[in-house]
Order: C-alpha cells, then structure tokens, then sequence
C-alpha cells in the first residue's frame, strides 16, 4: 500500500503519466516544494533526531503562554527574525501552531470581546485570501463573522481587520484600510514576509503578527528560484499576449542589502479583453488554478501558485507561451 | 535562556526544589511520562530521523479523507490496531491531528446537521471528561452546544453522546444511555483503550472513534508500571482511611491472553464521610489535582493522574499514607 503511493504527485492531480504534457497541473494551491531541491542538498546538514524518549510531556514551559512549545523551537523563531529583520520579537508573546489556520482562530478568539450579544465583523481588504471566509465560517461563531471588503465596511460596529502583506493573491504590500471610526482591532498576517518574496524593508511591530513556517523555509537568503521564475512566467505571457501580471515597485532590502521587488508566491493574472473567464480559459489548457471571484474580485482574474516543482512550473510556461485565443 | 529552562518539571510547579517533599506536586494533568524511562532504554530503536528535505508538500494523498497524513502514518496506524485487537481499521477512514481536541471539533462538525435552526445537543454521562464542555463552548458554535448529563438528557431534540471508555475520570467501561427516542449520534472517545490500561475484550466497530498517542505509546505490551502503581495507591490509601478508589471487574483480554482488571491513567477517588472537600484535604498536603465538580461529580472526589514520573508518584504515595484527619 505504501509502495503503490509513492509514485503519487499532488500535482498531477492523482493521474502520474509521463510526459507531463497529457496531464492536468494543479497550481490551485500554494505549496512550497519548489525549495525541495534546495533542501535536498543540504539535506544532512539539516537533519533533524528525534529519540524515543523525547516530547513525551504535554508540557514544555507551563510559565510560557504556549506552554506547549520547547524553548528551542521559541528561541529559534526569535533568532530567525532578529537575522532576516522582519519582526520585532522582543517583549512579545510567541505562540506556535499546527497550521497557521489554527493561529488565526486562536487570535479571533482572544480578540473578540466576550461581553458582545453581537458577533464582531471580520473584515480584509479585496482581494483577500480565499480561506479567510471559510475558517471564520466553519464552526458558526457567535463570537465573530466574516464582515466582508474591508475597503466598503462602514458600520459603526467594532471590527476586527485582517491586514495580509504581502497580500494573497496579489502580492501587494499593505496597511490598514477601515475607514469606520468604530474600534477596530488588527490581525497581520505576514505568511510572505520573507527576503524571498518581498524585500525586507522595516522590523515590523505589530499587536498580533501571523508567520508560517511553510512559506519561509526556502532559506531566506537564497533568492534564487523565485526571481527566475518570475522573469521566465512574464517572457511567457508576454508571447500569447493573453494574460497580464502587475508590476511591483522597487524597494531597498535590508537583509540583502539590495534593491529589489516582491516576488510574490502567487502570479495574480488577469486575463485580456474579451476572455471573461480566466479559470475556463486555463482548464482548456489543462491547468487548475484558484478564479477570482473567490478572493472578491472579477472572474477575470486567477491566482497561479509559484511555488510547485521544476517540472511542473516549466509545463505552465510552455502551455501559456503558445496559448493562442480558443 | 534555553539553558535556564532545562531544569523545568512541570510537575512541581515551577519549584525544583530539592528534596520533593516541600514542594507542590500536581498531579491535575494526565501528561504520560511515567513511560520515559521504557523509551530511554530503547531510545536507538525507536529514533525518528527527519531530512531537511522531507515533509515539505502539504499533500501527501489528496485522494484521502486526509490529505495531509503520510501513507506511513496511516499504514502504521492500521498495524497497530490490528495487533492490539482493540479497533476494526477495514473499510473505515483514518484522520490525524495535532491533539484530540482537533479531532473532536473536527468530529462534531461531520455529526451536526446543516441545516438546522437550533445547535446540537452535545451530552456524556456523569462524571465526564472535564474538557468536553470547554472545548465545545470555545467558539460559541451555532452548530453545536454543550448538553450536560447524557443520563439525565430527555429532550426530543437530536443529540450526539459522547462515549468516553475507559472513562475518564472513574475508568469505568461505558455504552451509550440516552434514553430519549430522539436521533442520536455517537462519538466514542477511546483514549485509554489500550492493554496497559484494560483488558482488551473486543474490537470496537464504531462510527466514529477517538484515539490518541499521548495515552498509547507507554508501549502497549508492556504492562509494567500501571498495575503496579494501582497496586502499590491501594495500598497507601488503606493505611490512612481517608480516601477510597472503586474497584474493576477482570475480563480477559484478548491482546494479554490473561485475565485482568482495568487500570486507569487516572485515580478518581472518594473521600471519607465528614470531608466533604477532597482536593482542599489534598491541597493541604500540597499535592495539586483536579476537583469532583469539574467532572459533574460531588466535591468530595478528585482525580489524580497515575502518569507522571516516578519519584512524584512515590511522593504521592508517602503524603497519602502518612496523611492524618486534618
């Protein structure tokens, strides 16, 4: 049984044919395997022994608010953040999480006044992350709901703004936007806040800022991979002329020392006149990706994960450089 | 700072004094170390090697239930419930998480209705696990509510029963008892099924069963340790007259091929008439555990955990059987 699933590629959706060519790629989701060959070089060097007899206890630190952490794991995110300078971490709580699907319900619910008979909106600016909705949604909170664009939110009611920077889907850089002169608490949500992706320009210092694990462990130092792929995915759509990507500005890194812009895990596109639905186009072409009415924006628009393996990216680029209108 | 942390025992409270006998001992939480020392002893069998570049997908089988969980985990899981005999794992789903508390929302979410005006009852027999009900009161769910006493419940609403057996606190073997002709569901909470805690007399072939590895991996052929303490708590609390442990039942258990009785992870204790409250007569003694009333039982039980490591349960033992009318 084990065996018979080795072979299986997430990204081929189940079906492991050979050449890639006939199959469907599935670049709905954001999974980070392209630092897989990165990792598998220096893969002794960053081994990790776990003994029998290690993490037996539910308790690492019951003085630490995440009594459940080993104080290696909350001096290692300290360090990480102190070397790249992308979060001030002194006089700060450290919270880890299996997924940063938990850490947002977490920070919801310690936000979220409890002498409410009301539930408080939830709010992020469009396009949001597809998942914001749905995790809000999920169990029917009386303590919180999804409030929607927080662009449009002028109820006089607190709220709680969702602030993700570099934005999913569409890698802009972003601040606070509710206009409402209701209370108003934040949530930053800085999966992509790493030199790989973004250039690192100040520590931020936020009340609640959410990291994963999963988005920053291509080494941060690397810049190798996302850059390339960004200027092979713009040669290709610029040969079919049918699909655009925005341009990011140009900002000062201080981790590389460099100037530089956001790469963004995602590629944002938007189809050209004429083709209304970007996800139908692409299903022609056998490629999945996630349409934008699911982040709030127009069916016009599809997010692209550039985070899939060699092989796979490069069947995207050659199915988009000849991609003529159907 | 990960020097000065070394030294923590999350059983004094933060107090590594020495000797023992001045400090608190706590013994409100079920954390399994007293299984320590057999991993120690076979730590080189049973090391986990990760490699830099391992688990790096969030898929390992989207074709599963549960896309995220390792053919490995699952083939392991299998392996070990059909050597212990306590689970039938043919033509059933295998779901992991990161702590039961997970699974256990993540169950409730599958058992409630959809489209119901009203949240589900939610009910498990007195004395229950005190967790159930925080755990489901967290988010405030629309969809579900805590019910209370599954004996008493009587409403024609449908209602899920949770079905905790061994049950946690008093290690009695429990069935449903909801006697109401309402549509039920059942969740059998498992945690303790397990041959060092009690004979294993059957396969269970439910729905929807619970199990967890922080109450498994004590190695469950082992049967060294949990019997002796029980034996070894009798005898300390007979010699003081002040407290009182239920007795079990043998059965024969299928995985030991012998005849034994149950053994729980945690003691649930009566104090004698004329104390009406057992864990301040505890608390006197310093020794810290979790209150009757907590489990919907009279505040003169407590439940003590049996799991911690061995020179707090001697100290346990000293405490109660020098222990005196106060």
């Amino acid at each position: 049984m084990v065996a018979a699933k080795d072979s299986y590629s997430p990204y081929s959706n189940g079906i492991t044919v050979s050449p890639l060519t006939n199959s469907v790629i599935n670049l709905d989701q954001g999974d980070p395997v392209v630092f897989e060959p990165y990792w598998k070089k220096r893969s002794d060097e960053y081994t990790t022994v776990i003994k029998g007899n290690d993490l037996m206890s539910y308790m690492s630190d019951p003085n630490d608010v995440c009594w459940f952490m080993l104080p290696e794991t909350k001096y290692a995110i300290k360090r990480i953040h102190s070397l790249v300078g992308n979060a001030e971490t002194e006089d700060k709580h450290i919270v880890v999480g299996a997924g940063s699907s938990q850490l947002f319900l977490a920070a919801l619910f310690a936000l979220c006044p409890s002498d409410s008979s009301q539930p408080i909106n939830v709010v992020s600016q469009a396009p949001y992350y597809s998942e914001y909705q749905d995790q809000i949604g999920f169990l029917g909170s009386r303590l919180f709901q999804w409030g929607g664009d927080a662009a449009l939110y002028d109820k006089n009611d607190p709220y709680i703004e969702v602030v993700c920077s570099p934005n999913n889907p569409d890698g802009i850089i972003q601040e606070p936007v509710v206009k409402s002169e209701a209370k108003g608490k934040l949530i930053h949500d800085l999966a992509y806040y790493w030199p790989h992706y973004t250039p690192i320009t100040h520590k931020v210092d936020h009340d609640v800022s959410l990291f994963t694990f999963s988005k920053c462990t291509g080494h941060a130092g690397s810049r190798v991979g996302m850059r390339e792929r960004w200027e092979k995915l713009r040669a290709a759509i610029g040969q079919s002329n049918i699909f655009t990507a925005a341009n990011y500005p140009k900002a000062y890194c201080n981790f590389t020392n460099e100037s530089s812009q956001t790469y963004p895990g995602f590629a944002w596109l938007k189809s050209d006149e004429g083709i209304e639905d970007a996800k139908s186009y692409l299903g022609k072409l056998n490629v999945l990706v996630r349409e934008g009415n699911r982040f709030s924006a127009g069916q016009n628009y599809v997010r692209v994960t550039m985070l899939g393996p060699d092989d796979v990216f490069n069947e995207l680029l050659a199915r988009l450089s000849n991609a003529k209108r159907l």
